[in-house]
This record gives C-alpha cells, structure tokens and sequence, in this order.
C-alpha cells in the first residue's frame, strides 16, 4: 500500500471541513497522540484532527481516500496493542469530541452514545437510572466506547454479563466513500443479512468510523459479595476457576492474580494491603444479583470449592470502601507493571478455562527456556490470562532476537490449546506478527475480501491486524 | 448469476464423491428436499446428497465452484423464509447424517457438535449432564443446530440467555474453493481480526457450509414458574411486557398470543385447554433459577405489573404436564395456523420491546386497510413478534397483487419503531424484496462484497437474501 502525505493543500481542506482549532499540526501538541498504553511505541501522525460530528468525518473520509492519506482512529488512547497508533502517518482523528450521551431509553433499556464518551462515565450515567452497562475495563475511567467497540474490549464482568458483542445493537459509522450507515437495528434480535454490527465489533477501525452506538443495558443488580482468596499454588487457584462453574455458580467476576502483580501495585500505587508470606496466587471473586440470600449461599458454594483446591484464606469485603480497595489492587496491575519495568510486553491469551492451568504451567516453562520473567493476571472467568513478559535477566540482545521466538510459543501453547492471541486487547500492530501461529493463509484471504469491500484503498487504520 | 446443469459426467464425480446410495435423483425420493415450513413454495433439486463428511462436501464444493452448480444447504428443513429451498435447482446438500455429537465437555462446558444434530436431541444430551443449551426454537424437535445458525435463530429463552450468537464459540466450515477452516477459537472471548464466527451466523448458508459447531453451554437452572397471563385487550398485554423489566425482572421466557392463534391450536391440535370468552390476548412468562424463593418474588413482582396492565387472570402451571401442556399451545402455534389456513404469509418482524403496542396497532391498521387478517404471537420480551398475514376476505386478485404492499407497510412501519425486517427467521427467499424497505444500496454493495471474499461465483445458496 502506498500513501501519500499531506500537503499543504489537503490540510487547507481538512481546516476548512472541521475548522482551523481543530486541526493540530504542531509537534508538542501532537505528542500525545503519537502513543497509547502499549509499551514502547511512538508514531507520530502528520495532523491531528477533532471532529464533532458524523458529517465532517465524512468529508475528511473522502478527502483522504481521493488523495489515499492514511486515517488512524483514536478513542482514549488506552489500548494495549498499538490499535491508535497512526503507523503510517497521515491523518490521526481523534474522536474526543463525540462525547456526548444522546439517550438513555430506560422504557427500552437502551442506550445511545456518540463514540467518544468515556466508558466510566456511561456506566455512572446508567446507574443513575437503574440500569447497568456491565462492559468495564480496567481503563474504563478514560477509555472511549468506539475504542471499546473496535477493540472487542471485555473486562471483569464479562463472565457473568457477556461481552460487548452482547451490549451493542446497532452502530452509526462512516465508510470510506463518505457514506454515513446504520449497521442494524435498534433491536435485541437481528436476522436481516450478513451482520455489519458484529462485524465492525473487534475490526479495529479498519472497515469504517463508529460514530454512534446503541447499546442494551440491564437492570443494576442490587448487591453483591466480593472475595479475595490466596492461595500458595498459582496452578491450584487456576484449577478452582473452572469447578466454580461446575458447582453451578457463575460469579459477577472471577479475576486471577498472581502475587508480583500486587507486590508492584503495593510498591507503586497507593494501595494499601497486607500481604501474606506464603500467598503466591489470587482470585478475586464477585458475586451479585437481586437477592442477598442468593449471593451467600452462591459464596458459600464458591467457598466449598476454595476451600477443596487449597484456599489458604478468604477474605470478604465488608464495605463498599473495602470492595473499592481490592478493586483498586486489580485495576492498578497494568499501570503498576508499566511503573517498575521499563521492558515489558504484554499478551492477551485466552484458552477453554478449564486449561488455564495447562496455559500458567507452560508460560512459566517457556519463560524459564528463553530467560524472561512473567507476571500473569486476568479475567480467568473468562479463560482469559494476560501474560506480562518481563526483561528479567534476558540480554539486550536476546530480548532483541529471541523474545519474539518466545512468545510464539506461548500462542503455540494457547492454539493447541484451543485458545487464541488476543481475547480482549486486539490484534492492532504488536499482535500482527504473530497470527500465522493461529490463522492459516485462507483466513487471511478472506479478512482481505472483507477489508476490500468497506475500504477498497486501504486508508482506514492501516498496517493493523494482518 | 448464470449457472450450469448438472450432467450425468458430473452426476458421476458426485457419486463417486460420497457413494451411489447417498445421491438422489428421483422425483419421489428427492420430493420432501423441495420445500420447507415455508407456505406455498416448491423448488426441487437436480440433485440431493447426503455427505458425511467435511472433506466430502469439499471435494463437491471444488466440484461445483468448478462447473458453477448452484449448492443450497439444507438442515431440518424447518425455516420460514425459504432459506433451505434450491431456487436454482442444482444440488442440495442435506446435512442429515452429520448427526453426531462429538463431544459435551463438563470442564469447560462446551459442547462440539456436528451441524446436523437435531437441536433437541443436544438440549436432552446437556440436560443429562446437568447442561443448558437455551437455544431452542419451536421446531427444536427436528430443526438442526447448522441450520439454527445460518437463520440465527432464536426462541423463548433468548430474552434472558441471549441469542445464538451467544452460544457459538467457533465453526468448522467449508468454502467453496474446497479449503476447510475452522472460523475463531473455543473461547468465550475473541478478539484476534474480523470475527468470522459471527459473520457465518445469520449468513444462511450463502458463504460457507458450516459443518460443525462448539457450543458455549451453561449450569442447567434448577427451578421455574410458568404463568398463563390473561387480558381482554392486546394493546395491554404488549404494554406489559416492557414494564416487567422496567419492574428489574428478566423472564426466562415471555411469548406474546393472540386468541386466534390458541383457538386454531384447540382446534388443530390435541391439546386442551379452556379459553375464557373475554381474553383476546395471553403473555406466557417463565421465570427460572436456581432458587425457588427468588423466582417467586420475581414471580410476585410480575403478578403486580400484569394487573397494573388490566390482566384479568393469572394461571401458574403446578405440574411439569401442566407446563408442558401451555408450551405446547405455544409450539402448536404455527403447525396449526398452517393447518387452518391453506394461504397466508408469515413475518418476523422484531422492534424495541416497549414499541410493541405501536407495531401491533400498526398491524391491524395496516390489515383493515388491505383487507387481511393477522394473528400475531412471538417472543415479546425481544420485542419479536411473528406476524401472519392469513388471507381471510381479500380475493385472489388482490392477494396476488396487493399483499406485497401491505407487508411493505409492516415493513415500513417496524423500520420506523427502530426495527427489522427478520428478528430470528432469516431474509432467505421470501423476505428479499422487502430489505430495500431497510436497508439502502450502500449495505447491499458491502454484503456483495463479503459475499465475493468467500464465494467468488455465487454458488452458495444463490438467490437468497439479497
């Protein structure tokens, strides 16, 4: 694919479609956007943009696939795998301005949003009403939907809840032509032809702009339990996962941690917490609904099976402020990683949840061949393990030419495993190199044909995924 | 698209594919191939062949894709938008001796299935092990799981277990190029490039075969409640329903009836049941758990909003045969509108749930207009109501060529409530003509370019959807 830049010309345009203080060009006020949260990388774009409505993003569309410029979209700039990253250049557009809450239908228990608002702040906007958007990353104080859309993003409640391909109806968005659509429909089931809603969830904004979505809420669930289990085996917290399910009980959240993870967020965040000698692993447990009785006798059954894969202590939070706390533990893992290792890389891996064990067991062996340390965490509900490799004490130049061996492996490992590469972060461009471990050259073809029909020149987010 | 007959060299290659005693090509024997449960239509197959394998029906869609035969895939037959007719002749590929269920994994609960099971035998097989499959459509008892996911298909329990889309976790399929892939991962999260998992479902039949399936299944719920709610208004029953979740109550089921529909079923069925002079509309509400105290309070909770709605009589089913009995009214439902009825036309029309009051008025205004009746019944709490146009009063003339304009009517009228044209039966054969009434050119030329990436010559199942 090749590109062209933007001329002095073609930035007059892009001023005169969005207006000149929307525009920025200049090195220190582009900065910003030439990262995300995934370690390592700087791209700088060649001009930012801030549009605020449908419209101008499809005059900018078709400017830039007339002079084939490259269009990287951008929600918080929280992503984990350089999905933001303006790789090639040309026009970054960020859509912080799509900020605002259209409707919340509490008759319909809908919503619907511009692209731009922050997670966190739609989930508060809902509570408010009674009602429940259970889709919360951890970045969720600062990541956008669109961006959560784009990267098919889960987070802790995804377990019980479902993940955001079950929250999102129907979606306005801009192709590359300039035309604005509507995916679906506003409804809870859909059989109308091939379906572009679902499609556009994880495609990373390389088919097309998301613009507006509905998304389907549910009622706030009344209470909830909330546990934190040590145990002096990490293998053994990650058996207890899966016979959680088996005993019948599915948990608002069922998170595993190991214990560097928290010995990093102890030593760089706030968080205070007393941690145990012997406690190598954890699952931080939730458990809600409408009933009290309901959620202690389902704690009582998660306890049993605690207790049968050799659960040192249970904790239960006994306040909301409490609750807050452990919260807090899990939500400070990625910035604390990032604090005290300036190398690392990150992976997403998820497996069948039962063979969570099988996945720690081999990381651990693979990392202990290639000489990097991993610290490993995540939504093991969900059989969703984020795997942080750590430079330890591999070389420069091992960390250099051999890592990338290493964690081919790891999704070797994850594939047999009748897993894939990213179960939550997407694929964006740290990820790419590595789908020929799980995807064979027909896939590729047929991702292609896709890419082919929304963006036939190839302007939207590229050198992501494949 | 123009495609070619089958000669008898080519009707040799097929033979020598699977084996003489799987092809059919006799007009009695390949007669029940040339229709489905959808009213009035007859297609028959040049061809009909039951493969057994994946590689079998890769080697006959090389074959195809090579002379440009036209290849419908058939499940159980059961659909109602045509989906499964051979419109183009050609060969039919029955998916009946992909019958078996490969696997029920307890630790994962999942379950691997070939795509010819019968959706019941599947639910029974989880049941035993103390698994939920909720997907379970009317025609569960000979509908196939394949064919319940190119329909995305749906039934009472979506409204709290979510649609199939939920259920699918990964595909075996062929392509016509003969290559067999499997489309994602056995993981409940995915994202790892353009989910090809979710694009097959719904995709009738037209990209791919799917020929087998792993299944997300769930813990089996322990107790439920069944309600027969009556009222002597319609437009009070469909108000009903939205409220119910307003009231932070999620059914495990809530169908809407009208009373003509449970009196074709006591008439054409051997089903009893006494029907009150009054009543002209019932909700049928399941509420289930694994606790009885809390479904009797969501039970209670129901009770309150169903006589705030003018209800006028509430009947809880105490035995499993009296809970059975009042599904099999709801089940008997279409069986018996097509034996009471010699012509009439059924659609799917879905809307956000609390619009179903103005899709119902809607309706009736629409058939006072042109003439027709309409018996209305379907999955409320979706928002899905099924719609059957019986021809009652209107002559031949008009039937013939004025119907089309009343169901454009419908149509028009769901689209403008937010709505689609099919919320679970798919667009298939009977309902293309009616998608311009939703969508716009932009969304056929986006298909059309996903259905080129994976059946460049239109093979696969031509002449439906679009």
């Amino acid at each position: 694919m090749s590109f062209n830049i933007i001329t002095d010309q073609i930035l007059d345009s892009i001023r005169h479609i969005i207006g000149d203080e929307f525009v920025l060009t200049g090195k220190p006020e582009i900065e910003r956007y030439s990262r995300d949260e995934t370690s390592g990388l700087v791209f700088y774009p060649e001009v930012v943009v801030k549009p605020c409505a449908a419209v101008e993003i499809a005059e900018l569309l078709k400017l830039c696939n007339r002079h084939l410029i490259p269009i990287t979209p951008r929600g918080g700039g929280t992503g984990l795998s350089g999905g933001a990253l303006p790789v090639m250049g040309g026009l970054l557009l960020s859509m912080e301005r799509f900020n605002k809450i259209v409707d919340i239908d509490t008759a319909n228990l809908q919503a619907t949003v511009e692209a731009g608002v922050i997670t966190q702040v739609l989930i508060d906007a809902c509570a408010d009403k009674g009602l429940y958007y259970p889709i919360d990353p951890s970045s969720k104080g600062s990541s956008m939907i669109g961006g959560n859309i784009a990267h098919c993003s889960g987070g802790p409640r995804v377990v019980k809840y479902g993940g955001i391909r079950e929250y999102v109806l129907n979606l306005e968005m801009v192709l590359p032509s300039g035309k604005i659509i509507w995916t679906g429909a506003n409804t809870l089931k859909y059989s109308s032809g091939y379906n572009l809603t679902q499609l556009m969830i994880g495609a990373e904004g390389t088919l097309g702009i998301i613009t507006k979505a509905v998304l389907r809420l549910i009622p706030l669930p009344a209470f909830n339990v909330l546990m934190w289990a040590s145990f002096t085996c990490s293998e053994d917290a990650c058996a207890a996962v899966s016979a959680i399910f088996r005993a019948g009980v599915t948990p608002s959240a069922l998170e595993f941690i190991e214990r560097p993870a928290v010995e990093l967020v102890l030593q760089y965040s706030s968080v205070s917490f007393t941690l145990h000698d012997a406690a190598q692993a954890f699952l931080l447990i939730e458990v809600d609904g409408a009933d009290m009785d309901v959620i202690l006798k389902d704690a009582d059954k998660i306890n049993n099976v605690l207790e049968s894969f050799n659960c040192t202590d249970v904790l239960f939070a006994d306040t909301a402020a409490q609750k807050e706390g452990l919260w807090r533990i899990r939500r400070s893992i990625n910035p604390a990683i990032k604090a005290g290792n300036p190398v690392y890389k990150k992976e997403d891996t998820v497996v069948p949840r039962a063979l969570l064990p099988q996945l720690l067991k081999g990381v651990k062996h693979i990392g202990h061949k290639y000489g990097f340390d991993s610290i490993c965490f995540g939504h093991a509900g969900d059989g969703n393990m984020h795997v942080n490799i750590i430079k330890a004490g591999m070389s420069d130049h091992d960390w250099e030419h051999k890592l990338d061996d290493g964690i081919t492996e790891i999704f070797k490992l994850t594939v047999a495993l009748g897993g894939t590469i990213s179960g939550e972060h997407g694929i964006g461009l740290v990820q790419k190199e590595f789908m020929p471990v799980k995807y064979r050259p027909v896939h590729f073809e047929l991702w292609q044909g896709i890419k082919k029909a929304f963006d036939p020149n190839g302007i939207l987010n590229p050198g992501k995924i494949f």
